[in-house]
């Protein structure tokens, strides 16, 4: 049977910030939901592009050519290749959607490296 | 320069129920919006994955197995091959995430078939 998936109800399972959580799958790519706050690493994706929207909060991505702001209700879209490091003043609550094969870290392998889990 | 989108304000450019304007593209997907307002018609979809996202309202997925209701907040997938009919009482407020090969009403080509624009 095909499910409805409640945004809120799946980030209330969410216990650690910048460690997404599967919430879908279609068409080779995972949605997630994720829990934000402090600044994560520089890095890229060679082949993925990454959508961040913002379900609550905001969330700023710092790019080399300056920075993009995603309020509430709002996505943007960054494309591979582009370096990029996320930011959040605030406790902030994004949905992800990329390619099954996207590591949170991009090309990077570090202590901030998490695998995302179903919720 | 990577752009912010704003939902409601791409949505106030929406003027045709039925009718899923494109508000972003990433992996050979696009992002749509789309007012759902009334019945559509049964259709499916080959190969691709089709995801709803209510954004205001609510959205009566018929299905031959029984019905979805996706409520405000809330997402289902509807996974490739499977015949579904959406269904909107009320004017309902959708975001849409399919590859760009998927046609509105899948296999079926009539008058419900539209080709997508960017909003």
């Amino acid at each position: 049977m095909i499910q409805t998936i409640n945004l809120k109800e799946k980030l209330t399972h969410v216990t650690e910030f910048w460690h997404p959580g599967i919430v879908g799958e279609l068409n080779d790519s995972y949605l997630k939901v994720a829990k934000l706050k402090g600044e994560f690493i520089w890095h890229h994706h060679d082949t993925e592009d990454e959508l961040f929207m913002v379900l609550k909060g905001r969330l700023v991505i710092q790019l080399r050519e300056g920075d993009v702001t995603i309020n509430e209700g709002e996505f943007a879209i960054i494309p591979h290749g582009v370096e990029h490091k996320p930011v959040a003043e605030e406790e902030t609550h994004v949905l992800l959607m990329e390619p099954k094969s996207t590591r949170n870290t991009g090309t990077e392998n570090n202590e901030r490296t998490v695998e995302p889990d179903w919720l």
